[in-house]
């Protein structure tokens, strides 16, 4: 088979929701948006449920429906987009609480569904979601007597600990919201990390949990082992690959490995990027192409029937890094081509 | 709702198919390998037959699976990965022609399915997959004896005419197969361009036909109209965005839209790419997010509901060149979220 191995190591999933967890005093929610960050909102969610997460974060209503099959009805589903036109249905037939961002989205969940839980998204300077200051001082008195699930916010800079923009958005959160008795959000995954002062009454983690930076000490949760469907000698001079970027600078061994950038292992990581062959590594060497990568095996003694491109010795960061890229990116890419396991005890 | 909307012309995919094949006396199949370059292979492979087509290209044994029930028993489907181990009962039951690229592949065929059809990959100096020249020379005899249904190679360079790979390895797969009776096929998209010489018995288009380089004259598929979630008002000197990317050169209006890079809107793109509100471009601004974009609307009259960011306007290597990348990286990255129109008359 040609098809290459995605694992997805549940324990070691449900072990970054609770040290993420452990960082805090208060409840810990989980964000599932992107189908999981690429790796099965279902199977993930329903794992985290059994490590006591009973709340979750999904980008759009449609995939707080399809999370909704997932869970069953106890888990509070909530909607970054909030309520957008055309979404009321789904909203109330699948229990969906949205967050509602904007005046025009507070009046049509008010009008469409009085009765129905909703949170509250304010912005506090990243200037992408969420009620501007002016308008938060118009309606909040109203919105707060109609008692949301949650007032939250979200951090610019969180990824770095000593970015100015952190204290100043907390600031502004603070002004915006203390002296409210209505639950509180700011933290996700970086602003965990920033310390109990960002913790408020949830916290939010998502790329920890899936073994992504900046969460340094987050086991990691996917491994991908990729076939070898040929070996061949080339010459010293000779080129491998789309444009020949790559000439052999010796007599040379290569593999071309059955993945490439249609599986999301994209086409900016070039060189930079090894896979393993047991604890040997063999650069990635040439284009990657669409469904095909070439790796340099000259040094090794034994012939691979397969290696390993993500896991115990390269980590989505690395991969990440060498494409100019984060790990989130390299996470919520991974294809759709590989089979899939699921590993848990 | 906040799930963009990605239209598939089917009709244009088969006019490109047309529009190719026109340039060549010989017969015309389709590459639909990549899940048909991100557009639906089941969809795009149906299409195509009503066109004529009757063989097609994927690129390993699980894709050829799932294409036979899409198609049914009559297309030819070809497997460039060729035969590995674990899948002769695939290739066997669901009728798949592998295109063997090694000497294991060939003892592998000839001895788990001696009567089966397979055709044969020539290596003429891209090193990624193909027979090598001295291990065709020792088994040329025995395996045409076996009449392959083809015998193909792939140009590394097609996509630059001026390139002097391809003479070279069209002078090399002459010098591999001239006078061979099997049918020979050479040329992908690129290929096809590069004009009659390197057409042989059968050409293999894949990107040409889903309107990416270097077919200039292709008819766009695509078209990616994305929901405006959030319009808000952000005075000079602010900034928008992860990282703070961005600062407001002068008082500006800002749409968030819904979809970002876990949506294929690959991160590297950024600045350089615009979305259009009927036919005024709006730039995007700061950071892409893994499900939201900012973009600039302080030109437009009017507030738009959704944007353009794929179509007439801007085609998948516009922006395939605003991220540093290929047209084929953006098409096989559109992502699971949207909801996927297929358009035909």
């Amino acid at each position: 088979m040609a098809t290459a191995t995605l694992t997805i190591d549940l324990d070691a999933l449900i072990s970054n929701w609770r040290a993420l967890d452990a960082q805090t005093e208060v409840k810990t929610a989980a964000v599932v948006k992107a189908d999981g960050y690429g790796l099965g909102a279902d199977r993930v969610a329903r794992a985290l449920m059994r490590a006591g997460v009973t709340k979750f974060f999904v980008a759009v209503a449609e995939e707080g429906a399809e999370l909704r099959q997932a869970v069953g009805p106890k888990p509070e589903i909530s909607v970054f987009a909030g309520h957008m036109s055309g979404d009321t249905d789904m909203i109330s037939d699948m229990q969906l609480t949205p967050m509602l961002n904007s005046m025009d989205q507070i009046v049509r969940h008010f009008e469409a569904l009085p009765a129905h839980p909703f949170g509250v998204q304010l912005d506090t300077g990243m200037n992408r979601l969420g009620l501007e200051e002016a308008e938060w001082a118009a309606v909040a008195q109203t919105v707060l007597a109609r008692k949301p699930t949650l007032v939250m916010s979200h951090l610019a800079c969180a990824d770095d600990r000593e970015h100015p923009m952190n204290p100043q958005q907390l600031a502004t959160f603070r002004r915006l919201t203390d002296g409210i008795t209505t639950p509180r959000s700011l933290a996700a995954t970086g602003g965990i990390l920033l310390g109990s002062d960002y913790h408020f009454d949830l916290t939010r983690p998502g790329v920890g949990l899936y073994g992504g930076l900046p969460f340094i000490e987050a086991a990691p949760v996917v491994a991908l082992n990729v076939p070898v469907i040929q070996i061949r000698d080339v010459a010293k001079g000779e080129s491998v690959g789309y444009s020949n970027t790559w000439i052999a600078p010796r007599d040379s061994r290569v593999a071309t490995i059955s993945a490439g950038y249609a599986d999301g292992l994209i086409r900016a990581m070039g060189a930079g990027v090894d896979v393993f062959a047991e604890d040997a590594h063999c650069p990635v060497i040439g284009r990657v192409s669409m469904d095909l990568i070439t790796v340099d095996i000259t040094d090794l003694s034994e012939t691979p029937k397969t290696v390993e491109l993500l896991g115990q010795h390269q980590s989505v960061d690395s991969v990440a890094d060498a494409a100019g890229t984060i790990g989130y990116e390299i996470l919520t890419s991974l294809g759709a081509r590989y089979y899939r396991r699921y590993k848990s005890v």
